[in-house]
């Protein structure tokens, strides 16, 4: 695993010339510069972003302006590009070189500051007038289940004599997801019909969806690719990470549960997920670092594929994670939105670096942009579960919101709202952003 | 579904200039005209092909050469492209006129012919100094199960209690593959290693997979995608299916067993999975239509969404499948290949165009040049098994080469080869091509 890299960027005390980025309750201060692809409203063509405060460092004017000469060309190319796919593939070292010069650009008292500071119309876009898009094509998309709670929570409702599988405690298990569902935030979402049932063995009947659910999950960007047979040593694993971003795996519980034996979820999960635009780099969540998940004792140790001393010590990331909801009538009564729960990336079983290791390790090939989601994040408690079938455990205790509504799963017209930030004593708090969707109705 | 279209390209009396196309053996006659994308010795540039006997027509060739001047300029485009994606983003339609006027270019005794004749030098390729590449930028690769008799099979050696799910006969079952496990024909396949387990419960072992498989399956690309959130009704289903191709979905069984609760397949079938590289349009198979499948008495008629006169007529394709090994033992002793089995894609449970139908029912967007494979092609009987997982009875019964050599599962240096044909009186016999790759040692 990389060492720690605490350097300048990681200096509560910088003071950016881009006053939003200065406010204590910014997602985006100096000590951030998330990636994202936005679009200008007049034209069609995305650019490469770097987000600070409530503007973003537009990377194809800065590279034009000349403010990124100091850089390698093909790093200037990637910053020139459609996508993020480019800066991914150069590799966690070229993007740590871009973001430290951003961070001199952005700064109120440096040369570059002031020389950028000059050039501000021309090279700083407001969030006003831009869209954001799914920052890279992902060539594929797989998602892991690395939350013991959420397992064990769904496992018992789904198999109630046997919630953990075996394998659990074993292996990161995850599944293939479906690259195509990808929308960034902000995308309306269309409720499924699908086939369900009242009875385990059927007959099944087609309708929409009558318990569509989120997933609040960590999504996970690759940066250099791997090439097919090539494995991983768990101790690089994370020179393969580019960033992190906020996942809404949407589900549809009562397809899934109908359709998900004996090939896993398909359906009921590839009508729609949800990315944040931003992908905050690992390097600006360096200061954020934790253990890895402390093993209960009689669980068995990682095997040793997956064992690594640096990622026990610290292949954790301590991020608070939220789950926010409006509803039709909550908006209509001007009430603000309601936080359903609170979790803790770090409550995670396996880290980051465990799930690419085994990924790789049958020697499936891993591209850059390619995206791993974390599975649900859930902590020990319920106000920690990250999704509603856990909430309000499988419809029999619904959640009641601020205007009198309840909530099994989600209705018409719900908004869910992800957040995440992390905070440390002596260190500027960062943020993820936002990953909102609104569920539309089925089509008729 | 689309209606019988038999033209003169399925007359079985037309003869090509190229030879080598009116031999009765040959898979590519002019009946059958196959896309695909190859790249010349010379350049590195990819190029649309179209196969004619053991020959290629070069589409960059013959449309710089005026040949393709009658098309669309879109289609002219599609043709110069370096995946065959933008050609089956434009439809099945303008794919037709393709196909139609090349086999008015590569007949004998048409003007068009005549010139392509002349042509010839330039805009043949022979198929000694290219090389095959995937045929299309496969943006997400699901795999179905639709083979009741490898369901139940397979089943019953996994689940011996509840061999075929309660779900089966409902609905198409399938699962998200990786996009980036697909390779072209020849390429070698390295054993993975992983976990597998002695007893259900584990403790679990990590070594190099001692129950390597094939599987035989038709593997389907997309023509024109769908927007996330659309439908579509299975009488239009075709619409959206470019052709079809050969496809070994590489299995590692201990692996399987070990990670497949309760998400799906994961790494046991990520490491690789290899396509032909001929594509063969639902116009070339036009003749070779069969009823779908005749269901059991007792057996539930198909939702209305899935159920269709005309699939149920015609939904079906009667193509020959075919599985062939050769060991290293063999190759020494200058054996031939031996045939492991011998199957029917019209005995398939469940049509393309359900399968497609169901895929897109809840709002999944398919995209051109995405991939769906059948699920492994098992007959009712033992010889029409379509993976040695089935055919070799989870190991029980080995099968016995002419060597001698007895095989449950594959070993190091097996080549595996996949053969496909349909054949009816009064129409030309057309065929697939080979789908072969050759089992390397797992790493050290």
């Amino acid at each position: 695993m990389t060492q720690p890299l605490l350097d300048d960027t990681h200096d509560p005390s910088a003071q950016s010339w881009v006053e939003s980025a200065n406010a204590p309750d910014t997602d985006f201060p100096l000590a951030n510069l998330p990636f994202g692809i936005f679009r200008h409203d007049f034209e069609e063509r995305p650019r490469v972003g770097i987000a600070i405060g409530d503007r973003v460092l537009d990377c194809l004017a800065a590279v034009r302006a000349g403010l990124f000469n100091t850089v390698d060309p093909a790093v200037r190319d990637a910053l020139t590009s459609w996508t993020l796919n480019p800066l991914m593939a150069l590799g966690r070292s070229d993007a740590r070189d871009v973001r430290r010069l951003a961070h001199r650009l952005l700064q109120a008292e440096t040369p570059e500051g002031a020389k950028a500071r000059a050039l501000a119309d021309d090279v700083l876009a407001s969030t006003d007038s831009i869209g954001m898009r799914v920052p890279a094509e992902i060539g594929d998309y797989s998602d892991f289940y690395a939350s013991i709670h959420h397992a064990t929570n769904v496992g018992s409702m789904f198999r109630p004599d046997n919630p953990l599988l075996p394998n659990y405690k074993w292996m990161p298990i995850g599944y293939h997801g479906r690259a195509s569902s990808i929308v960034p935030s902000g995308t309306p979402v269309r409720r499924p019909r699908g086939q369900s049932v009242a009875s385990p063995d059927g007959p099944p009947t087609v309708s929409p969806s009558g318990r569509m659910d989120y997933e609040l999950e960590i999504g996970a960007y690759i940066a250099r690719g791997t090439r097919q047979g090539d494995v991983v040593p768990i101790a690089r694993a994370e020179d393969y990470l580019f960033g992190l971003c906020l996942l809404n795996d949407w589900s549809a519980r009562d397809l899934q549960q109908w359709e998900y034996q004996p090939l896993g979820p398909f359906l009921s999960k590839s009508f729609a997920s949800t990315v944040s635009p931003w992908v905050v780099t690992l390097d600006a969540l360096e200061p954020f670092r934790v253990a890895s998940f402390t093993r209960a004792p009689g669980d068995p140790a990682p095997l040793p594929y997956l064992d690594d001393a640096a990622d026990r010590a610290r292949g954790g990331f301590g991020i608070t994670l939220e789950v926010w909801i409006t509803t039709e009538a909550m908006r209509a009564a001007g009430a603000p939105a309601e936080r359903l729960s609170r979790g803790d990336f770090g409550t995670m079983y396996w880290t980051l670096a465990q799930m690419l290791t085994h990924h790789a390790s049958g020697g499936c090939a891993l591209r850059p942009g390619d995206l791993i989601g974390s599975g649900t994040v859930s902590g020990p408690d319920r106000g920690s579960r990250g999704c509603l079938l856990e909430l309000a455990w499988r419809g029999q205790s619904p959640v009641t919101l601020s205007t009198g509504e309840t909530r099994a799963f989600l209705q018409d017209g719900d908004e869910v709202t992800l957040r995440a930030s992390c905070e440390r004593e002596g260190f500027r708090r960062i943020g993820f952003g936002t990953c909102a969707g609104r569920v539309m109705p089925a089509l008729a």
